[in-house]
């Protein structure tokens, strides 16, 4: 069987998240369908891992098997004419058939955007979290470096996870203002249920001045999700990238 | 009475154009309104000039005479307080009595974004318009300096324009090309309608090796609307900014 790779863009706003639910409007099933169209043929999709409802992606990657022999050089434009506009296949390759989204994968790096205007972004509202008290970067560029290594996350993960471990690499992680936005860019080899938002929250706590960067350090050797700060919102997150060793 | 400017931020997509109309939501008829919730004073609201249904804006400029000791440092605030989030009151100033928003413009600038990746964007497919055939960005780059100066820009104006001449100065004009993004930036002391449209459009037949840059003159010179290019859709236009004298 044939094995494609598709790395897919989304509006997460559209949807209620990545994985398939029945009467819910969501990411894999409408791609499915798709490919279904326009081969003929039931695929499963693979995706390299769930985003929430309201998350946007870049490029998330997924991959499923097939035995049509539709040109690979036309299948995105294919299964992009079945899709709304808030999904579009960017790229479909042909990959070895072991290849699996999933337990291939390498690296993932995920984005928070803040806007830190004062009165907030019309155009950009859907794209991004808006806070109007003005965040010290400088300290939240501190804190953050304490998440770079291999550490246990316990403290930046949502309770129902089903993760067994809650220990990941990150390998980097940097506080970005550009303009009136606060970018938040952590690169891991995996990221636990709602980590991002999480460790988006507590920057945004010494931002706020309320808590040391300092504190951080602690924060994450308690392994106590009472420790950290909130959750952010689910629009301010994008999936911007997904690696594969080669 | 008091003379207040404000600069505000929307999101085209939602609404049917900057001017008041009846039964149609629009930008200046909410901004009206949500002024005269805060203040209990009907007032009206002059701005810079219109913009058309789904064209956004980073910086429009408009300004109200109003009698209320309202305390403009919150001001801004409040009138957001009672608008739909796809309308930000960006800034609200103490103007002296004389200045009118439309009468004292002096320069505005537009911005007009293409996504010319090939399969689209999902994520920005509101904020863009998608051409996915690659655009020759050198021969767009040395289109558009014809455009510089003053000219009689009868060729890139809709019929129906109530403007008594057509003739403007263009100050600044270029095309930037990031990274998918195809950006075409123009100001002068004034557009016609659709004029950047239009431009926009002349400058794609250009782009997609239709015509050659040195057409771009003749358009000019011809004042013949037929000449040019068509009509790019709304989505991708931005009023960027509206400037004025000290």
């Amino acid at each position: 069987m044939r094995n494609i790779k598709i790395t897919i863009e989304y509006d997460g706003k559209e949807f209620n998240g990545w994985q398939k639910q029945l009467n819910r409007l969501n990411i894999q099933g409408e791609i499915e369908k798709a490919i279904q169209t326009i081969t003929g043929e039931k695929i499963e999709l693979i995706g390299s891992g769930r985003t929430d409802a309201g998350v946007h992606a870049f490029a998330q990657v997924a991959n499923f098997k097939i035995n049509s022999n539709f040109p690979i050089e036309k299948m995105a434009t294919a299964i992009n004419s079945q899709l709304k506009q808030s999904i579009r296949i960017k790229k479909a390759e042909e990959v070895s058939e072991n290849f699996h989204s999933r337990y291939h994968c390498h690296k993932k790096t995920y984005m928070y955007i803040i806007d830190n205007s004062e009165q907030g972004t019309a155009i950009y509202r859907n794209l991004t979290y808006h806070i109007s008290q003005p965040l010290n970067i400088e300290n939240m560029q501190k804190a953050v470096k304490y998440i770079i290594g291999e550490h246990d996350f316990s403290s930046f993960k949502s309770s129902g996870t089903s993760s067994k471990s809650s220990i990941r690499i990150i390998y980097d992680a940097k506080v970005l203002k550009e303009q009136e936005r606060v970018i938040i860019i952590i690169t891991g080899n995996g990221i636990l249920y709602n980590m991002v938002r999480i460790i988006a929250g507590t920057l945004v706590d010494v931002g706020l001045n309320n808590i040391e960067p300092e504190e951080m350090e602690k924060i994450i050797k308690s392994k106590d999700r009472q420790k950290a700060g909130k959750t952010l919102p689910p629009q301010g997150l994008f999936l911007k990238s997904v690696e594969y060793e080669n």
